[in-house]
């Protein structure tokens, strides 16, 4: 199978480019190489040293004796992805090529612009060049479990049946999200799910949670072959911070109460879950949903984990309760369905202190390159009151 | 008041520009006159011959002895919007300035690209206008019927309340638009709604139905002050397009059955909605949506009505069934509430054929200026067989 992996230099699309090579199947990688200059900008850099993106190919193709193709080059812009759709004929699409920071796109207009236009116009390019040039390939697009919000009933996955006034009718599941980089990715999902109804083409939209872990098979076989690992306010995620935070003695910042509660799933999941995804398209014209993580935590109780295994390698993990920077609910019913990747097959890779240990350590090896600076949260949800800087 | 209308210079903006200045508001109008240009680059032009922005300002100040204030630019550029909200200090902005036309969204990859940026990056930046510049401004913003598609349940105003497994909250009203235009309309509703909740910003969505009509009040007042009036595949609108055909002895095209059924409204209709909406606003952080139009017909009978109408005036109107262009319901369930702006006083104008008449003899003025070759379909839904041309 050709598999063509958008955003395929960043943390999760890396580790898939090399799974999807190392399993047999011809592949290609397109980035323009944003995320490492986002990160940049923002005065942080990957925890894990990583190589160039050149490197990474090199050493791959030393280690696995594969090669990965690429193409640089921004999927907004212009004529580039229907070019490279054209030219690769892809069977599967693994779309990871958007900007995946919520509090980035809160940051300022621009960014708020640079997220949407990015990840909306993005998409819909490849879209269209899918129709034009790949008609039968299968897009498997990332999305957030974050495009749904916290309602007050049962989430389902993408879909729900609804009884109304004596009628019914299966409709795509109200969305609340809460950024407006989620946002891109409700309205991801609404061109897409078009696309799939009246272009006739097929697609997955995997909501998914937020990732831990720094390590895959691939990753271990060379240093060069390592993901990054971003721990910053802005794209660092709860677990993969408070264990960065945990080794270098900065207390974990629960933002507010603590009682967010969100899906979670171990990197090797991800790949397992795209994996499964691939095996098993969809037909011409079918839109998916799968709510991708596999299990549920609140933030408070990630902190207590992390503190918890962190007494075990003789750390005193701090716990500090923050004021929260977002607008959320600290406190709210979260039950959503997840069926549908564990009837594909998904073997769940579940949160153990053996594995946050693993990561203490892991973090241990480059804690010397933290920058404590870009940790604490200065990106405001909120809009400042009228002639007071937002702070 | 002050009132801000995008799109000022369009069919709706300029009627509505009148209608609040004529009221004793203080009224400015932002345009890039995007809507001339693209009816242009069609081949085609208003039915009615339009005066220039500048000849309508200056009728309607030498008519109506009042001043409108306007601001010349693109609302998705730059920081442009950001200054005229700084500057003019508006406390309602009326939002109409969007691409509005289905078909041309569906015409090529950068009509696709130009729509969704235009309108939803364009919106993006109005409301973090809003946000630095004027928090307590009241957005009025244009959305369309069409955001909902056509559901098997009854169709509610914006929201939704949804029992199921025995919990229940009141949630977005689930979205199936039927273009990618429709789809920009569903992103700006979402971004609205999130910048209500999170900034505390008060909007009302005003979702429309197909407005029919070429006069207003002040459109009578000199022939300098008409609006536009598109007959085309493009920019032409069922029944408007319909009159036109009739008038011209070309068999007016139902696209395939004729079942698909929308709300209908008449131009000074929306205009007392808009007006209605701005004297009744919402609460800080509030999000409302209004369904906007006063009645429901289907394609057939509406085409009936038009038939009906030219034999009372001597004109023998054919009715024709073409290939339908889109990919939509030709028969289906279609029973949306709209009581929300009858409970502030709206007053339909229904449609008669008294109303159908006087369009006919209207339009009959200016039946030299149509130019037949671009009322067929020619803009596809679907994509084109591979190796063949779309037709």
């Amino acid at each position: 199978m050709r598999v063509l992996i958008l955003g395929g230099d960043g943390y999760l699309g890396w580790p898939t480019a090399m799974r999807f090579s190392g399993g047999g199947h011809e592949v290609a990688v397109v980035d323009n190489f944003a995320r490492r200059r986002w990160v940049e900008e923002a005065g942080s850099h990957s925890l894990t040293p990583i190589a160039t993106f050149e490197e990474r190919l090199e050493a791959w193709r030393e280690v696995a004796g594969k090669a990965i193709e690429h193409y640089i080059g921004d999927i907004a812009e212009g004529t580039f992805i229907a070019d490279v759709v054209r030219e690769f004929e892809p069977h599967a699409i693994v779309h990871y090529g958007e900007q995946a920071s919520a509090p980035w796109s809160m940051k300022s207009v621009d960014h708020a612009v640079v997220t949407q236009a990015n990840n909306v116009i993005g998409s819909l390019k490849l879209l269209w060049a899918i129709r034009e040039h790949a008609p039968e390939a299968h897009l498997i697009k990332l999305g957030t479990m974050g495009e749904y919000g916290t309602p007050n009933i049962d989430i389902e996955e993408g879909f729900i049946e609804i009884e109304h006034k004596g009628r019914r009718d299966v409709l795509p599941f109200p969305k609340m999200p809460g950024s407006l980089y989620h946002l891109s990715k409700v309205h991801d999902s609404h061109n897409i799910h078009f696309a799939c109804r009246v272009w006739g083409l097929r697609a997955t939209d995997l909501n998914q949670g937020v990732v831990y872990g720094m390590e895959t098979p691939e990753t271990r076989l060379d240093e060069r072959l390592v993901t990054r690992f971003d721990y910053d306010e802005l794209f660092g995620t709860a677990l993969n911070r408070f264990a960065v935070q945990a080794v270098i003695g900065y207390p974990l910042s629960v933002y507010g109460k603590g009682g967010q509660t969100r899906g979670f799933l171990n990197i090797v999941d991800t790949l397992q879950c795209v994996e499964l995804t691939a095996s098993n398209p969809p037909g011409p014209g079918e839109y998916r949903v799968f709510n991708q993580f596999t299990e549920v935590f609140n933030v408070a109780d990630l902190a207590e984990k992390v503190h918890h295994a962190g007494g075990e390698l003789g750390i005193d993990v701090q716990v500090d309760h923050v004021v929260n920077p977002r607008l959320e609910l600290e406190e709210h019913y979260y039950n959503p369905a997840h069926t549908k990747l564990l009837e594909l097959g998904l073997e769940p890779t579940l949160l153990s202190e053996t594995l946050i240990e693993s990561m203490l350590k892991r973090i241990q090896r480059h804690q010397d390159r933290v920058m404590i600076d870009v940790i604490a949260p200065v990106t405001q949800w909120r809009a400042a009151p009228m002639g007071e800087p937002a702070t």
